[in-house]
């Protein structure tokens, strides 16, 4: 409904309304923004993730991922490289986006959920310890060509069909691609709808790209659309579209501001 | 994308085209029905589950469950009682649905899928062990009335936006809702398209109930619409409609039959 990436976003942008920052960061970072010797660098960078450890980067590669994930990922890793060209530094249009488990702490001030809840819960996407259980992907988004693509390779407790993808594990990657891109071109988003056509039904252990562009901007809405595709891309699993909508954070938590 | 209830109900009506029991049966399973003195009533009810062990039903009242969750499980199990009227027993007209974890082992017959992953294989809503932690539901259906209900309470680990369910944790439970009725009304059927339009963010920890009806069956066509709602049907979180197309099981498997 709304990528932890965007909600990262929010906190990165400044771009919230209605929630101030200290309402959303753990009494840690706090802590740590006071009294770091380098708070600009470190706000724009690292220490806005709200929680005392370093936190899991999900997107990175590991030995669940097969031959074919990992020839994706290097291909799209590769387009992300800085170039030196004739002395100056020439960083490439394409950016990998980290992902972790974790939302944000207190971003609702302890009021509305129970402490039990904040603690345990987990990024549905990363909510499982075991590599390759699930999803296993990695977004990589080119800002200038409004577009994103992600590596998705679908485990096996992901099933359906007898030895299929189940249709909600994709339409949980679609909307967590399409919502990431969304969210980056447009700030904080929600989900308003998702339009999903199932075009072939796809094996467990696959992996796929999942391409999402921007369709259009209109006010508060961004329109996204969206293929799901063999890596080689010849073939079409699934095609959808999506719409977000602006929100403030305070919306989430039953603000009008 | 096409729910297990849908390919259990495959084996029990004998609702299959393209592949024999035989393939889709274990070898203890077949064993066990050719020796049986019970055959035909074994095929009919108990025996068809392809493992050698008795599966869990996940549909189970457990400790997770909140007092919101058992009082509305409680009213629509009441309606599935059988009374007796004159003397003659009197079925209601709501039956509850098994739900287990895992699918046909040896549907492929071994061919297009590894060893590895038709032992690991899960369905996608029943693949964590913990009571509680991501998708609690019951789906009840009603015949007569060409609709269905799901009692869902959605774990900590379905998070998307902070405190609250993932736009894809609640387009998974819409999917096996909405095809779990299909399925139940048309035989084996496959979702073709899914179109939900997300009306207000669903905390995490939420009891809800997912109605879902028979809109229209077109020759090989079935259309099913589908509402989220709060237990006491006052808020609207969620609407749908879901496509299913009437499928032959070997169409999974690539054949043209």
């Amino acid at each position: 409904m709304l990528g932890l990436s965007v909600m990262r976003r929010l906190l990165i942008s400044g771009g919230m309304k209605g929630l101030r920052l200290q309402q959303l960061l753990s009494e840690e970072t706090l802590r740590h923004l006071q009294t770091s010797p380098h708070n600009t660098r470190h706000i724009s960078t690292v220490s806005l993730w709200p929680f005392s450890s370093q936190p899991r980067d999900f997107s990175q590669p590991n030995s669940s991922w097969s031959p074919e994930m990992h020839k994706v990922y290097d291909h799209y890793n590769a387009l992300c490289d800085t170039d030196i060209e004739n002395g100056e530094e020439k960083r490439g249009s394409w950016r990998k986006l980290p992902s972790y488990n974790r939302s944000i702490k207190y971003a609702t001030g302890g009021i509305h959920l129970s402490k039990l809840i904040q603690a345990k819960a987990r990024l549905f996407t990363r909510n499982i310890k075991e590599q390759g259980a699930t999803f296993e992907y990695v977004v990589f988004v080119n800002k200038e060509e409004k577009r994103c693509v992600c590596v998705f390779q679908a485990g096996c407790l992901l099933e359906g069909a007898p030895g299929h993808v189940h249709g909600g594990a994709i339409a949980t990657m679609i909307d967590t691609v399409t919502g990431t891109l969304a969210g980056f071109l447009s700030g904080p988003v929600m989900t308003a709808s998702l339009n999903i056509d199932y075009r072939s039904p796809m094996p467990l252990g696959s992996v796929v790209l999942i391409h999402s562009s921007l369709d259009r901007i209109e006010r508060r809405k961004t329109h996204i659309t969206c293929k799901v595709t063999s890596t080689d891309e010849s073939k079409l699993y699934t095609e959808a579209t999506a719409l977000f909508v602006s929100i403030s954070v305070g919306h989430l938590f039953g603000s009008r501001n």
